[in-house]
């Protein structure tokens, strides 16, 4: 049987010189189809649209959408940097990634300059990822339960993943005797592409209805919580998809581990807590509805923040490529991100 | 505008003589449609999928299908009880009811004086929930917000429900200011039927995902959690809809009050605590499959237990006909269901 390693050959995020193909994550497991973007307004527009998701992801492809706008020349990057920017509000690599971008700018670089700075941002990501799976892996004991929340595999990232990298190469290192996946209302990014990707791994997976995780905390099966992040503030509160929050409460209730796995573009340190990030609310009509078809009374309201933030003190350890964070607070995030 | 009492006509359970009608809670809130029964195997069938739900509305159903049985003779009924105590394991009212009729057969009651006997169950569940309803709204505040869970209402009783019974009527005393419906995965009582019966009342509602409740709770708007239960153990821990027991540990980290609602035919004193409560796991596919259509991977795993367990110690107030338990434990059931 080949390794797990082998198995992740899923690419999310496809630069093919003068288009970007983005594997069309909305309508994952079922088709494989791509979009085509042959301008930043593509991108951004498949950004907010859900085509790409995932922190890490959507800061690459808006890094290749300004790769577009600089084949179109210079007006064009200039209209590309504020609309990408907005496509999206909490991930905070969308930010880092433009900034890397626009610093290159400054310095003068042409597109194909740019080219290498966007692959370079890719390529690094990668890495990052699998470094992660190695320092988050150590931390495991053996025989262990893990539950993980929305999707934070290659679909979300450059490959490889940042929570699914680390369960990756605890499986790969034969720690993790099974993985749970949250389905992660409304969007079911746990049912639809964690299922997806671990089963390609040949992964032991079970999915699990977001609200039996107490239940199935209570009942012995799980040792880690394993999560990502779509920004880490500068105290270590970490703002992650809707329903991490409570995942972090139920966990230290029942004495279950909590890690956060994230490259240090997840970080900003310019914002001092987690009360400061803007948490996305996104159309009613997620809950609304489900597969197309309506569920709910016409006329019925609901609620729908995408986001929520955990507080530092209810994590045991942030995974960045730098190195992990024990018990994360201002002191301990300074020292490694100052 | 008339009063919310006056809004409430649904009646998902209806006794026509020689056959039983229940409203199809699987087509609800699009489809109004009925499911006749007309002997105790139909009954049994109706419970175990799901046509009639709710533990009170089992307890009633199952009593009208001894009727059927008894309108047949002796031995169909001695074949009904069997097979409608095993239709479903967790809710206890399903056992209390069928007890309750036992002892009736036992006193040579004939099928006319069982069926006065399913009238009276049901006639006193009516009339318990609309007492339960003002016990359990004396506890609030004003300006309050709520957050339920599944279904307790009309559909899952007699009439004007249990939480959604205090609900209503914290609603009719001005004391509500909005109500929160979790939509309570995988079989969405709450987005498709608490919400349906909120808005017939005109009661303000917003449909949330379950895994936002502990970022609502953050947000100040939420002061009560109001559930039902399916079973109540004698030390006061409560079985109910899958999802439960996190709400309940996530209220008591945020200092949000958690009450259970349920009549005493809720009460199983014969079960000392919660770990000896059967959880009632239910079909994998309720988890892979939305609306009809697939959206997880073949050959995907699914965990999918459709109750769990809250521990007397995380719920404030235990809400019955006879009357109000606040912080449960052994003693205080005791004192009022010994």
């Amino acid at each position: 049987m080949s390794t797990i390693e082998d198995h992740d050959t899923i690419r999310a995020v496809l630069w093919r010189g003068e288009r970007l193909r983005l594997l069309d994550q909305r309508k994952l497991p079922f088709v494989e189809d791509y979009v085509d973007c042959t301008d930043a307004a593509d991108v951004a527009q498949a950004i907010r649209d859900l085509v790409v998701r995932g922190a890490p992801a959507i800061g690459i492809s808006a890094a290749w959408g300004v790769v577009l706008a600089a084949q179109r020349g210079r007006e064009a990057v200039d209209v590309a940097l504020p609309m990408l920017r907005a496509s999206r509000p909490t991930a905070v690599n969308l930010m880092w990634a433009l900034d890397r971008m626009q610093r290159c700018i400054a310095e003068g670089a042409d597109a194909a300059e740019l080219e290498r700075e966007a692959e370079r941002i890719q390529d690094e990501d990668l890495a990052a990822n699998r470094h992660m799976g190695q320092l988050g892996a150590s931390l495991l004991g053996n025989n262990v339960g893990v539950l993980t929340h929305c999707n934070t595999g290659s679909l979300a990232t450059a490959g490889y993943g940042t929570a699914l990298g680390v369960i990756r190469a605890g499986c790969s290192l034969g720690k993790i005797e099974r993985v749970f996946a949250g389905e992660t209302r409304p969007w079911l990014q746990g049912a639809r592409l964690t299922m997806w990707e671990l089963m390609r791994d040949g992964i032991p997976a079970t999915l699990v209805s977001d609200s039996a995780a107490a239940h199935l905390m209570g009942s012995g099966q799980v040792h880690w919580i394993i999560v990502g992040a779509d920004r880490i503030a500068a105290n270590g509160d970490v703002a992650n998809k809707i329903g991490t929050y409570q995942l972090a409460i139920v966990a230290r209730h029942h004495g279950v581990k909590f890690m956060v796995v994230a490259p240090s573009s997840t970080v900003d340190m310019a914002t001092a807590s987690g009360i400061e990030i803007e948490i996305e609310m996104r159309d009613p009509d997620e809950l609304l509805a489900h597969a197309g078809q309506r569920t709910v009374v016409e006329g019925a309201q609901a609620w729908n923040p995408v986001f929520d933030v955990t507080p530092a003190s209810l994590i045991d350890a942030i995974v960045t490529e730098r190195g992990v964070i024990e018990n994360p607070n201002d002191q301990r995030m300074q020292a490694l991100f100052a």
